[in-house]
């Protein structure tokens, strides 16, 4: 087990747009809150990852990686539609990252940059695209978004 | 992914009670028929499994070991009371063998028999114990023993 303590904001410029990015692909076998179980697939890799419920930025988070060919079956066990989106990684100083998730599909004109810090107090520098900070708004939970994708907001 | 053909049985008698047993514990990551997620616990090991839906005694099953320390956390985060019983392995002759299992807690008092095949078709021997067939008994499955224990029925 690991603990995850991650904010996310909106985003609201274009800055990122130069970063790497990488497909994913996940769906979710549990989207309650208490226990979600996702299935994510990124390039030829894959992983099971299991949260808790979220205390404010931190959440109990469990991940193991499975072979590609059990993912591509599990995703079609999955509970609504699939999530897709390209992760854009942007250097965040002080050896932190953003991932700025560039939302597909039924979730298109979404993009989300996640954080993810050492502790909750932690400070972190602000780029010139961050917007609102939406860490406990649970509709931007990906979970929520394989449910109520953004066009149907 | 593997695919699991199961015969599930009531048992009568008491001659599969010379057995060797293990102790099991069990709950549900997802109790949902169509991707139930479970995590088990037998001794010092642990695995995760997800089982699709049954379509009569064959079910998709995707099993992964994970560290018992994760299992006893995992288990917490389970929806509804854990599952507990003594697991009795019998052999059942043809290579075959009866998983004879002793319900402990809210399910005492239940004891069924499980019986894995190589193909639907597959015949094998009844034992003088074994009572009628309840494969296809949604009570029966241990993702509703869970949520509607036996003493409750």
């Amino acid at each position: 087990m690991s603990v995850e303590i991650e904010r996310k904001f909106l985003v609201t410029g274009e800055g990122w747009r130069q970063a790497d990015a990488q497909r994913y692909c996940q769906g979710y076998l549990s989207r309650d809150p208490a226990r979600t179980v996702r299935v994510r697939q990124v390039g030829t890799k894959a992983w099971l990852t299991i949260k808790g419920r979220s205390v404010g930025a931190t959440r109990a988070e469990f991940e193991y990686e499975i072979p590609l060919a059990d993912a591509e079956q599990l995703l079609k066990l999955c509970d609504g539609p699939l999530v897709e989106k390209w992760r854009h990684r942007v250097e965040a100083g002080g050896g932190l990252c953003w991932e700025v998730d560039e939302f597909l599909g039924d979730n298109a004109g979404l993009v989300v940059a996640e954080i993810e810090l050492p502790d909750e107090a932690q400070a972190f520098e602000r780029p010139a695209w961050l917007g609102a900070e939406v860490t406990e708004d649970p509709r931007y939970f990906n979970s929520n978004l394989a449910a109520h994708p953004f066009r149907h907001w």
